[in-house]
């Protein structure tokens, strides 16, 4: 199919053609590759903002109420609901989406879900995809937000300049239990509903998490995506989305993140461990690809081999060094 | 390493060896080809059930008396706890877990919790790993207790013989959201709860979602892995964990859902494509661990290639072909 009609229109600030290539991205891989590589040479401009915390911490009232605030200052801003989570607690969160896109009258703004079709390791290349779409559709700022701070949340937060972990006070007890793991991909704390009691008392636990563990994001030794240089200590901010309330605060946070990540040439960094990781996303897809093309094209080899399994003369490991030779490596 | 010690032990029905040896299948995929290399031919006995429900349906006193009533019958019962959720709120669910596994000083059943560390794929292939352990450790069923039906957890339940998802009264406008992810894992419905006021119209909701839906599984239109034959309409039966009322029913319906597996030869087709599902994952991460072979031998062309990225002459997609090339498939 030919993409090209869509993609001038895209460049062109077309809401609809956007929409339209998103859809398409999303659902097939091979259209994808087309369209990214028609756009690729437009991209590159937008920065991107990772927002997660678990439910009940207020995330589509908080990025509604930034949205507006980034969009008075002048940027154009693109939001992206990701959705790794189950159909069991899905529904909810679908709720909330859909209330969202109602607040959203404002121009300037382009709001879009996605949920976990297929597999899961296709999601962060979709998402990836999708920022691109909207990065050539000429957003300043691309909001990412997901729920909790999970693998595939860190997948997809890879792309991420940015991350903004939301909690609410009284999660005390949580956070004792959960700080390698968010600190690791922390920038800025936002303590959402600050007018609730305990609000002061969520930011004390986190002061004291953070100096307790001397987490930094940036650490050599954390963890290969995220090893950058030991500078940046998660902020705190509590903010009230509601009434807007320190959104100023925050706004200044994230300024200056920014400008840590340009001084110190850690955007620079960043891009090319998001390039890698997002050819390695893609590389998988294309190995999988391939393994199911040769699992069609031998079937009658394949069912031997199982029913080989099933004799137990092989297991399903010697079974797949058997499809790794197949495939013609080794 | 030799296993060899630890192996024998674990085939005379020593719980220490068994435990040890999950950890190690859990940790390193190395050691785990040639621990299921061996015992491989000692599996295939275990019967599979998986369990899931949203967080607050009571799973964990559900197993507990699922479990007590089962080494009642005489069996012997290994039971997976595995969490593939986000740190941010997994920190309760393990709580639950450790307080499961207090009230297990039962001889016969073992325990185990799994979380996801590394790779989403990853946790399939060591439950995988981790069944087969305590089949051949002598376990007449294997509970499988994971939290929701995300793409993990379907994933997970590939290996399950009999599925059983957790409801509670209340939970009406969620099954009216879901039910099409849902109906497509469940063997039994399980109100859980039966005392709470509402369980009825639960009742009544999940058979008209039923039969609304005409949602059965092993439909041959519904996904390839659990394609089977048009056969078993999901059964319903609501419970009280704590008193065990109606426990008797559930466990006729498990039975009646092991005998439908077995007259119809399904439970054979089960095999075959658990076998072929665990090998996919595994060939999986086999080529995973080649292509960071490749990359670790060639930084320098990788950071290259990145470069042509970064500089628009390549894109991530382009660049995925080169690897692929050197990888020497095509």
């Amino acid at each position: 199919m030919d993409y090209s009609d869509l993609i001038k229109k895209l460049l062109a600030k077309d809401t609809r053609a956007a929409a339209r290539l998103i859809t398409i991205v999303e659902n097939d891989i091979t259209a994808a590759e087309k369209i990214i590589n028609s756009i690729y040479s437009k991209t590159g401009n937008a920065f991107i903002v990772g927002v997660t915390g678990a439910p009940g911490t207020g995330k589509s009232t908080f990025i509604s109420t930034l949205s507006k605030m980034l969009v008075q200052e002048g940027k154009k801003v693109g939001i992206i609901c990701v959705d790794p989570s189950s159909p069991l607690t899905g529904g909810a969160l679908l709720g909330d989406r859909i209330r969202m896109k109602e607040n959203f009258s404002l121009e300037n703004v382009f709001i879009r879900s996605m949920a976990n079709r297929g597999q899961l390791g296709g999601l962060a290349r979709a998402t990836e995809d999708v920022i691109k779409i909207l990065d050539a559709y000429g957003s300043d700022i691309i909001i990412i937000e997901t729920v909790g701070v999970g693998q595939s949340e860190v997948d997809i937060f890879k792309s991420a300049h940015t991350v903004l972990v939301l909690m609410v006070p009284g999660y005390g007890d949580e956070i004792q239990t959960i700080k390698a793991g968010i600190m690791e991909i922390t920038d800025i704390f936002v303590v959402n509903k600050m007018d609730l009691s305990g609000a002061d008392r969520t930011v004390a636990e986190l002061i004291q998490s953070i100096e307790l563990h001397m987490s930094y994001k940036y650490d050599e030794n954390i963890n290969e995506d995220f090893a950058k240089i030991k500078q940046w200590v998660p902020e705190i901010v509590k903010v009230n989305s509601i009434s807007g309330e320190n959104f100023d605060i925050l706004l200044n946070l994230m300024r200056k993140h920014r400008d840590f990540l340009e001084k110190t040439g850690i955007i620079q960094h960043y891009l090319k461990t998001r390039i890698k990781n997002e050819t390695l996303q893609i590389l998988n897809h294309k190995l999988k690809k391939k393994v199911n093309e040769l699992m069609d094209l031998n079937q009658e080899q394949i069912d031997n081999y199982i029913n080989q399994v099933i004799e137990k003369v092989l297991n399903p490991y010697s079974m797949a060094d058997l499809l790794i030779k197949m495939l013609g490596i080794d």
